[in-house]
């Protein structure tokens, strides 16, 4: 038996996350049954969609009050039990919120890393896949589409973004406060940027977009969503990815005006995915999205927290818009 | 010259469209000018969407006060001038609300009807290819698949139902009121009905849809759409073909809640059309539906109205839900 320190979720938020409503404990962790592995926890990524978790069922079951804060992670195996899977491998799956994670072989994937973790815990993992089949497959991206993205400097937006500018297209990011909006036009290469937070985002968006927009890459939701529609192309195509606007809150918005109405008269495509729907497609895109990065045309984001204990104000902050790319916690060495 | 009674717009409707919003008057209609034809207007078409062209800039320019009201229709071609249009033919095309429009050739179609000209109007028309392609086409019905429609006892509506149940599918029609909800089920065979008037709307319709909703067609929008986006299975469609419920109002409502909430964690695609998209692929479809009509699987509801001056109180009683099937008004004989 080893001590784990773990973050449970002492309080389900009525509105907004707060750091306080979650408690750290530390347990005792048993040693693998059968078919399943120990793992030590080395990243934790912290992703809007844990605030969803709390609010009702998603794509997995809905987080009670007690439960461990749920969360991808990346692990060291530190213990198996006739699992085939090498003690000192690196594993991912949802570990939780915990320094050691008891789980079934089964639920979690080996990885062979072939760049520093954090890059495979963003872009070379599920946020770059989900940027990548975004915008590619739902998006259908074509020659010549104008791409507008939001929560641009995000994790997912900001290789959204990189993507479509690495197929020539032209690429307006939607991001909250000037200093985002300048790092996606200096750092990352985006033709304009528009800051969501603007009294005039309308106009803004239409100043930015003269030929309109042919694929909106919608992480929020909400009043962007519905500006955004305004300005939609004939035959647009608007791939939504999330709805971090709504996730902090227990009084979900109204929807955006301009749905149905605009998807028939532009007749517009708005489709919904999780990156687990491309799951067989997974290792050509990451070999993909692996020559770009070496190559230097795609350029990782990353916000890494340190220490466990600082994930509950992290979550808090990314919920918030405190992070510019990919914000994971480091909870333990990386054993490489 | 001939006299020429038409119907003009005289006020733009600052909310519910009333029959004084029009303007009977009787002018003179010149002879054809080259590339010109001169229809004699058998059938005028009432749809939703002439509301619509009140409204704002759609898919076809907007209205203005003193306008002739724009209409679809099928006409007798009385005079041409080097058209090659054989005077006698049926033409169909933007006629307007006249008794007798001049237009371009090239901005007419020459029918070649097969059935009674109401079957060319309705079933065999633009409202039975716009189920047809909104259906098969935007809504890809596969086997097994829950279909819902709204509006159902409309012209398009009706249409759709039954071509679902053609290919063996569980259909469930939405329509206003107790006699339209049983004439889809005795008169068109629907599985079950449920009233969008029904203060437990939601619950009607999760009753109607044990197995949830795989297509929905939606002709109205609101809150109906945000009743059927509550109960859509994983990976559904959503088919969007009009907005009756937002047509006849200045006043927007705000989006159907749920969106892009719904479509992120179900995976839902949300298509807006119309049936112009599919020009290439009529013939066969017309054909098709030819056939189910003549086997008597394809039942054609018609609501006929006699006379040019009942057209604006046609419309204004579409609007409010007040026909079964496809709502004409029959201007001239039919000269076969």
């Amino acid at each position: 038996m080893r001590a784990n320190r773990r973050i449970v979720l002492q309080h389900r938020p009525t509105d907004k996350l707060v750091a306080d409503d979650f408690r750290l404990e530390t347990t005792e962790v048993a040693d693998p049954g059968p078919g399943e592995i120990l793992g030590r926890t080395i990243l934790l990524s912290l992703d809007p969609a844990n605030r969803a978790w709390m609010q009702g069922r998603t794509y997995r079951s809905q987080l009670e009050e007690g439960d461990l804060m749920a969360g991808f992670s990346m692990m060291e195996v530190v213990a198996e039990n006739g699992t085939g899977v090498p003690v000192g491998s690196v594993v991912s799956g949802d570990g939780g919120w915990q320094e050691y994670a008891l789980l079934p072989a089964k639920a979690v994937e080996v990885l062979r890393p072939t760049a520093p973790l954090t890059h495979h815990m963003g872009v070379l993992g599920i946020t770059g896949l989900t940027a990548y089949f975004g915008l590619f497959h739902v998006g259908a991206l074509k020659e010549g589409d104008t791409v507008v993205v939001s929560a641009a400097a995000g994790a997912t937006g900001s290789v959204v973004g990189q993507l479509a500018k690495l197929r020539g297209n032209r690429v307006v990011g939607i991001a909250g406060g000037a200093d985002k909006c300048r790092a996606l036009v200096e750092q990352l290469g985006y033709d304009a940027a528009v800051d969501h937070r603007s009294p005039t985002l309308v106009a803004d968006l239409r100043a930015a977009c003269p030929q309109g927009i042919d694929v909106y890459f919608d992480n929020v939701g909400g009043p962007v969503l519905e500006a955004a529609l305004g300005r939609m192309n004939m035959h647009g195509r608007i791939v939504c990815c999330g709805v971090v606007s709504q996730y902090d809150t227990n009084r979900p918005a109204s929807g955006p005006q301009g749905v149905p109405g605009f998807l028939v008269t532009k007749r517009l495509r708005m489709e919904g995915f999780i990156v687990m729907d491309f799951h067989e497609h997974w290792e050509q895109a990451t070999r993909e999205m692996s020559g770009w990065l070496a190559d230097g045309r795609l350029t990782p984001l990353e916000d890494v927290l340190d220490g466990l204990e600082s994930a509950p104000e992290g979550l808090v902050g990314l919920l918030a818009g405190a992070n510019i790319g990919k914000r994971m916690v480091r909870v333990g060495p990386d054993p490489r």
